[in-house]
């Protein structure tokens, strides 16, 4: 079943996030883009940190994501601040969200006094609205005093949009006698899908470490957490998570694929898939995290289109939440996913064997429904019993009010 | 806007469909695989008729699909009847599934005094559920002398599941003289997606037409119909379309793709045009059809990728059953489909132009919402002005109702 349990060499504190590791202070405020919630989060770096992005596979990227990728080409992959507003997401906004973003981009680097190509900025809310530049100066004059360690969780609950709760971890590792600290914070809850949903994740650390191997952490990671969570299927405008590392813990710097990366490519992977699974509990809606495991594919990728197409399907999203033991609907979806699967070897599980060599088993109906209404986290194990290949994939249940907060969300 | 009318050629009845054309009889009743509700449906051809289906792209395809394809393959594309049951879909029932589905040929094929080859059998319904074959047979042989032309309408009834109401049409037209009439019935409702979903689609026409002409006619035709169609993304282990053609128009025989074929190419479009959008008319809780039409694209199959990813979203879905004329989630489908667009040149309308060139422009939110509110039918045009490349998909509204019907049904 899905625990929260996490290796012993990691220090794990479920809460501190963003502001955790040397060196990183955060603001959180309201600016007045949103009536009454926090609007603005502004992240600071006290030394010039390491740092690599990615983004959103949508073709209409959202005018920051723009800004923010130019910034790490010029600056060769250096960040010191990061602005994020939520509200309006300056997508389809033309030329002058363009500009727009430069400029909020030049309020910040003005009032920390860093280098403009320090400054990442991003957004997350409306399409379509142009970003207020007034409320937005006035909220990052009034944010760059207040950075602090504590403003961690302020920034936190700055980027939320639709969000019921705040997305938020930390964790420590030991690395030849030095501590390595690491924290991030998420949003997400609706337009999520696998390639960056609208899914904004920031993960900071104190590491030293070499910008390219971050760079290739980073992508390693992102493909097996951020990128197998599904909650609607839509993919975002405005999709983006950023990792900065600072240099602080004063480690031997990493340069190679060595046994501190492996560490470090381990905590990373805690941390996001933390932060993933966060992302597909608090799913518009959602009363059930569900957790797909695809066993023995032919190939890794095919075992992500399997589990992608399960944790996808309505009908297996609204089967969970009818706490109904279809099978059918889970099988059928592993039959379109594209994955080679032979019809005759395939096995399910759902709190135990229900289907073997592609035909159900008898089960007691009562039992699954049982598990599945005292079961905040639901797990299905698909075994195509085919390779090796191996994916999991998170989701949640398809509710009335997910039909509800897309209905009236305006 | 969408409007139900048709070229005049064509005389269209929408109160007719299985039997309007000379020599097809059909019959539907409750054999007691339901409850209630008719289950079996059997539809009888007096002369042999050239034949062929397209099928589910699932991997679990279903027993049923498996024999009618071995049939058609084997008769070398003849039929003269075609059993369907609803409430167990015989999908997922493994070497004792297939047997069972070629024991309902042989009732048919006995009852009726045919040869087995010429039988085809569906099925739609539970998943890993087997055929109660007693009550089949039983229900076979009472179908059997209840074969009628105005049987055709019990026959539409007996084939539906969630479905609300029937789906039938039927239309003549001339060529050279005679008199050559087309008529067909369908159920969809849930599982529907591209590429068959749970779907049933069955055409018959007495034309007389060389059968690879009349393989060809109805692949084009699905492809522009029946598979562009999406209620949930989910698609079926039992979607089959079968088309059938017997001669007794005795028009002169059809043996190259010359003007009458072109003629019957238009009547086959019709009918399944008709059928796929009273699918997505009748799709599990829907309030609306959804019509989203793409324009320009570099290519046909970039203008379905396009027309398929708009008509799929959750979001979009969502957004029409609150009367929200969001285009920011069109446009962000759009942008995610895999089609090549310049987001710059893409203009969008909903009633009227919303967004020019990738940007919104200024329109009466009210206006639209009441078009939205008062319309059953709802246009969504989507114009790449990039090349010639052309398609239309259609679906519906995402509702309470589709969740609390998925939720409950099994």
């Amino acid at each position: 079943m899905v625990k929260r349990s996490y290796p012993e060499d990691f220090k794990v504190r479920e809460d501190s996030g963003i502001t955790y590791a040397k060196g990183f202070k955060a603001a959180g405020l309201n600016c007045g883009i949103r009536l009454k919630r926090k609007d603005l989060a502004l992240i600071y770096s006290q030394e010039v940190a390491s740092a690599c992005g990615v983004y959103t596979t949508n073709q209409f990227k959202a005018a920051p994501l723009w800004v923010t990728e130019e910034n790490l080409l010029h600056s060769a992959g250096k960040l010191q601040a990061i602005l994020v507003n939520s509200g309006v997401a300056n997508a389809c906004t033309g030329a002058k969200g363009l500009q727009d973003a430069w400029e909020t981009v030049s309020y910040v680097a003005e009032g920390l006094h860093i280098n403009k190509e320090y400054v990442a900025v991003t957004s997350t809310g409306k399409i379509g609205e142009f970003l207020p530049l007034e409320k937005m100066k006035k909220g990052i004059q009034e944010a760059i005093p207040r950075l602090s360690i504590s403003g961690g969780t302020e920034a936190a609950e700055a980027i939320l949009t639709t969000d019921t709760r705040k997305k938020e971890i930390a964790l420590s590792f030991d690395l030849q006698g030095r501590e390595v600290r690491m924290g991030g914070m998420a949003k997400g809850s609706g337009m999520i899908h696998p390639n960056m949903a609208t899914m904004l994740g920031f993960i900071t650390s104190d590491i030293a470490i070499d910008t390219s191997l971050l760079q290739s952490a980073l992508r390693e990671v992102v493909k097996k957490t951020f990128n197998m969570v599904s909650v609607d299927g839509d993919t975002s405008t405005n999709d983006m998570v950023l990792l900065l590392a600072n240099g602080l813990a004063k480690n031997a710097f990493i340069s190679s694929c060595d046994e501190s990366y492996k560490k470090f490519l381990k905590a990373l992977f805690l941390v996001a898939e933390f932060l993933a699974k966060a992302i597909a509990r608090d799913g518009e809606g959602a009363t059930r995290l569900v957790e797909v495991e695809v066993r023995n594919a032919l190939s890794d990728e095919d075992a992500e289109r399997a589990a992608r197409a399960v944790i996808d399907s309505m009908l297996v999203k609204a089967a969970i939440f009818g706490r109904d033991p279809n099978w059918g609907r889970i099988l059928a979806a592993v039959g379109y996913s594209g994955a080679s699967i032979d019809t005759e070897k395939v096995d399910l599980f759902l709190k135990e064997k229900i289907v073997e060599n592609g035909q159900p088993i008898p089960f007691s109906k009562q039992e699954i429904r049982e598990y599945l209404d005292s079961s905040e986290e639901v797990q299905i194990i698909v075994d195509l019993k085919l390779g090796e290949g191996h994916a999991t994939a998170w989701g949640c249940d398809l509710t009335y009010d997910y039909v509800k907060i897309n209905t009236q969300y305006n």
